[in-house]
This record gives structure tokens, sequence and C-alpha cells, in this order.
């Protein structure tokens, strides 16, 4: 079978073989439902609770701050409108450059009422720090700015603006989807109220993320039911999923810091080639996530190239995954005053453990020459 | 290793090894997420598709009018909180016999403003006539009545309920979660707005469900993001479950009615020696699921009960497996007008596919045996 050379690491993960190995048994003989008091439904409340140990360990929190959900983008949903269902109507200030799984919700709280305001980032996409002074003198009651964004993998600053959250009273979040397993992650150090983690993203499957919150933060569950999770998450505990959790969160971490380095030393070669060809970076002078780039060179399309490398045989995005349904440009490198003719070229490369050398010397190679093929087609047109 | 014989498939199903078969390469060499525009990607969406016809083709329903959730606890709240958004705050009304993942998001409602009613129950189970046509004349926007209950099994007329719900131009859903597989299915025959399906109910995938709605409700998405599923359910979909749950509805549909003929045999057989001891079967006298019997034995505690088959290597349960974290009687036995002390006796045993004459024949004769142990003791202590 024909298998792409896999560029992509920041929309899904294959599995860790070591996870699929942990996941097994509970896709086989270990089927209980953790709420049953027999013989299955111990083995898996066993099983959770020992996956909840793991998630808490590998961020420093502790394991009754996990709340353990379906994925990323319920986690942030929860929050978001699981706190604000809890408090008066006020205003809700999140960065510009969120993933819409935090933007969304945020929307949806604006047509209930509340105030939303995004908060400005500069040319490299960190938080304006006029912008982000006035957004604290407008006392939000809700704060959320991603840990690290999934385009360009900028990262903030977030324990500086958490402390800053704290001492005005209001309670901050923060999406540390893409920052887990890639950058050192302390809930305590950040200061956070809550941050949002997804095991698909590090190596684990699909089907399990988790909302990491401090017991001072009120919610109202967003699937009410049952009773699981504290009551604020029911439904039937997906065990596969969260045992997987657990394993890839705790592989990732034991990871991370040989693996920023490899890495970050793969995309500064990867890097070397593209602004060699004239490319630009996005966020190249701020502090990144070691395993991304986010790229475009001057009057190239970035679905084009990326359906050209496709066809080669790469795999990566243009734009973010998970809105790539949507043809408009990537909304991070608006926020960053990026031309939106010039934001449609970009391409993102994110790498992960199975990459290697070779795989991104072979594929510079063959960006380059694409890149120089579509110029030539446009120097032709003109 | 010892496997203790599972009379609890009410509360979770294995997998049907077919089911796990076509999962294995989604956690495998398939991991694209289905968002993605490349060679990976496109093979996700294909097949998240792909089963969402299968879906669809188990009740009849068109493929477009599935939103694939996480689960039925999921998918009850989309439809009760996004529907409950999308209008003027007014009447929720719903079974007094419900899960609580559709009585606890109805209370939400009650919270914020809504007026809540719970429809009484006679005492095999059934909504009673009269309280049925006062909740029609209180005229309500939204109703929602199960087609089978996860305890007793019992099953109401929901066909000749959304009839008249419609007459009065409100929105109608039923929890299908436990009727599928277990009785046919059909989303037009049943006129009514919306079901609730879960995979790991049917020998699927936990994380995988779906609400079946038709497209003249509106809905506002309960987790809200990148836009999958029609902007009514974001995050990255979860492609093994899906997979599991698209396989799962067809094979539950084919072997639906020789299994229903099958398991009522064993259930009789099983109820037979019940009745003979002096056991209560509830909502014996009602249409019931196939696969279920729910009862109790006079001055017997159905903790106890199950403990001891526990320990003598039989799964059932007391009480509703999601909810027996909660030491309360059944809310529908008392919704049923049985007395909370009585009621404490309730044991649950639920069948499936794996279960056979030889296992229920064993099972009576323990639980016989149980039993009069149990009694002897009561008797010895007085």
């Amino acid at each position: 079978m024909f298998a792409p050379i896999y560029l992509d690491w920041n929309a899904s993960t294959p599995l860790d073989p070591e996870v699929l190995e942990a996941m097994l048994p509970w896709l086989g003989t270990r089927f209980g439902n953790a709420s049953s008091r027999h013989e299955y439904g111990r083995q898996a409340r066993a099983a959770v609770d020992d996956a909840r140990g793991r998630v808490a360990a590998a961020v420093g929190a502790h394991p009754t701050e996990v709340i353990f959900t379906s994925g990323g983008s319920e986690a942030n949903n929860l929050f978001i409108k699981g706190a604000a269902a809890a408090m008066k109507q006020g205003l809700i200030a999140i960065s510009a450059i969120e993933h819409p799984c935090v933007r969304e919700p945020a929307r949806q709280l604006r047509r209930s009422g509340w105030v939303m305001r995004e908060i400005a980032v500069d040319q490299e996409g960190r938080l304006q720090q006029a912008d982000w002074r006035a957004t604290l003198e407008a006392r939000p009651s809700l704060v959320s700015v991603m840990l690290a964004n999934n385009e360009t993998g900028v990262m903030q600053d977030v324990a500086t603006l958490a402390a800053q959250v704290r001492q005005g009273g209001a309670w901050m979040h923060s999406d540390a989807v893409q920052a887990l397993g890639k950058v050192p992650i302390d809930f305590r150090t950040l200061g956070v109220n809550a941050i949002t983690l997804s095991a698909h993203k590090i190596g684990g499957p699909v089907g399990a993320g988790a909302l990491i919150v401090d017991k001072r933060v009120e919610l109202a569950p967003l699937i009410a039911g049952g009773g699981q999770e504290r009551g604020l998450r029911s439904g039937t505990e997906n065990i596969a999923a969260i045992v997987g959790f657990g394993i890839a969160c705790e592989r990732a971490v034991i990871r991370q810091a040989s693996e920023a380095e490899r890495l970050s030393e793969l995309r500064q070669n990867l890097e070397g080639r593209l602004l060699a060809e004239g490319a630009c970076v996005f966020s190249a002078r701020a502090e990144r996530l070691p395993n991304t780039s986010f790229f475009a060179f001057e009057g190239i399309d970035g679905e084009t190239l990326v359906g050209k490398l496709d066809r080669a045989g790469f795999a990566c995005a243009s734009g973010s995954a998970c809105s790539s349904a949507n043809p408009e440009p990537s909304h991070a490198l608006l926020a960053m005053g990026v031309e939106p003719d010039f934001a449609r070229g970009a391409v993102r490369v994110s790498f992960g453990r199975d990459t290697t050398a070779e795989q991104i010397e072979h594929f510079a190679d063959v960006l380059v020459h694409t890149v120089a093929e579509l110029k030539n087609l446009a120097a032709m047109a003109v």
C-alpha cells in the first residue's frame, strides 16, 4: 500500500503502538460499563482511575482536577459555556487567534447577552500588550488564551497573563491541546483555572480529551445525565480511549525534551531551505512549538501547493485542518495583519515522532521543485 | 482468566468481532483527520460517509439526517438543549421514566426559565393516558418520550404520541438507545423529529452515538467549533468508533428478528422460575424489550443479591447501571408507584447475542438458591 509521508501531526497523530496495545483489552474481553457494580464494571472503573492519575501527572495536576471529555472541542465548550452558565452575564475575552472551538462558544455567549472581546495580536501572533492591558481594564469575567497556536505554533506567556487575570478576580482558561507533549506544561506554574488537553494530538486515540480544572471554578455540565465525572460530564466512559489517553500522556511527557530538540533541528533545516527560496515563515521571530512551520510563497496558492504535494506523496495542511472545509484564509494570519491574498498561500507542515531527517530533506527537495514549477507557470501566464 | 457470565447487556455490550475488525485499520495506518485535504484525510472522510449511510439505513432515515455524537448522553443533551436554545422559553414535557441524560438537561432548562413537566406512568410503566392528554393541553414546545426503558424494558407507543404532538406544532424526540437492535425502528413510521442512538448498546464501541434529526428542527450546537456534522457537532470525528457504529447497526438490524425470538424465549424460561419463587416481575403485563427482565423479591435487598450473584460469577445490575453510583431506588419504579422499600429489591437481568440457554438455566439455579439463602437469613434474624 502507498503511504504518503505524513507531515500533518498538528491535525492528528498515528496511535503510539504502546497506546494501541494498552487499549486493545478494553475493546475485547474488558467491555464493562464503569458504572456497573460487578466484576466487569469494577475493572473499567479501576482503568479510568489509573488513567486519570497518568493524565494528571503529565501536567502536574491532581487527579481530582481531571474531567474526561470526548476531546478538546468538548473540553473547550465545557469550560466556556459551563463557567458562563454559573455566573452573571459579563465580558468574555479570548485571543484573536483561538481555535474555532473556543471562538464559536464565545460567540454563542455573545448571542445570549455576553460581551465578547477578541484580544489583538501583533504581526508575530503574540498578544498585543496595549490591547491586553485594555482588556484587563474592561474587567472580563472569563479569559481564554491558548498556550500554543495550532497553525503558527506561536506560544503565549500564559503564566504572566494568568497572574494578571487572577488579580482582577476573573477565571482564566488556556487551550493547551497543541502544547501538550511539545513543550513542558505545569498546571500550577501556569496558574490558570483550567486547561484543555486532547489525546489524538499526542499519539493517543481520537475520542478522549480532558478539561483540567481547579475546584474553585463552578461549572454547569455541557452533557448532563448519569452524573459521571463528578457530575460535570455524563455519559458512559470511553474506557479504551481514556486508557489510551493516559498512556499517551505519560509517553509524550517522557520523550518531550528529546523530541523537541530533534524536531526543532529538522525544522531549522527545512526553514533554511524555504527562506533560501524566498518563503515567508510566519511567527518566525516568536517563541514557537518545535514541530510546526507555517509559511507562504508570494504569488503561490496554498491549496494548489498542498494538492501538488499530496499527489507527490506528502500530507501537509493549508490553513488549519479542523476548518479546512472552509476556503477562507487563516483566521490567525488575518489577525496578525497578513494580507488575505498572501494568507491564501499558507502551508502548514507539522512533525512528530516518526518524522525523520530523510523525510524532511526529501520533502524540501520536492517543495522547492514544485514551487519553482508553479512560479514558472505563473510567469508564463502573465 | 475467570470470566463471569455477563447478564448486563443493557449497560454495555462486548464488541462484535466484526465490528472490532472493521475498526482496527482506523486505529492503525489510517489515522487521518477527516477535515484534512490529503490522502489520509480523504480516507477518513469516506469512512465517515460510509458509516453515516449504514446508520441511516438501520433506522430508515436519510444519511443527511444523521449527526454523529460521542454517544447517547450527548445526543439527548444536544436535542433538548439545542432545540430549546433555538426557540422561545416554553414547556418541555418528558416521561417520568426517562434516562437521567434526558431528565437532567430538562431540569437545566427549568433552571433557565422553562417549565418542565414529567408525564405520569401507570403501574406497568406505560404513559398514563389522562396525564398525556393533560400534557398536550398544556401545549408543550418540546416532548421527549423514550422508545424503550433501560430498566423495565417497557415500550411506549411513540408513533401515536408523535402524531398528536405534531398536531400541536411541538417537536417530538425519542431516546431509542435501548430499542435499537432489539425491536424494529423506522424513523418515518415513528413520525418523531429526532431519535437518539448509541453504538455500545448494540455490539459497537463506546464513543459513538447519533442524533437522527429531521431538517426542519433548528438546533444550536452543544459543541461548537470547527463546524463538523453540518455545524451541529464540532470536534475531530472519531473515525474508528463511527466505522464500528456503522457496522454494528447493520449487524444488529440483520439479526434483530431472530434474536428477539430467541431471547424472549430465554426470558420466559427465566421468569417462569422467578415467578415460581414468588418474584414480582416489573412491567410484565406491558409490551417490553425481549431481552430485559427487571424483578424483585419481597424482603430481599437488590444490592445484596447482585453482590452475591457477582461473587457467584454472574454480572447483573441493581437499578440502572448508569446511575448505580446512586443508592436511591430506581426512579422508574418509584414513578410506577412501587414502594421505595420494595423498589430497593430490584435486580435487572439483560441478555444479548452471547447469552445461551445453559447460562440462563445455570443463573436461575444460582439465583433461586441465593434467594432461599437470603430468606433463611432474614427469617433467622427475626
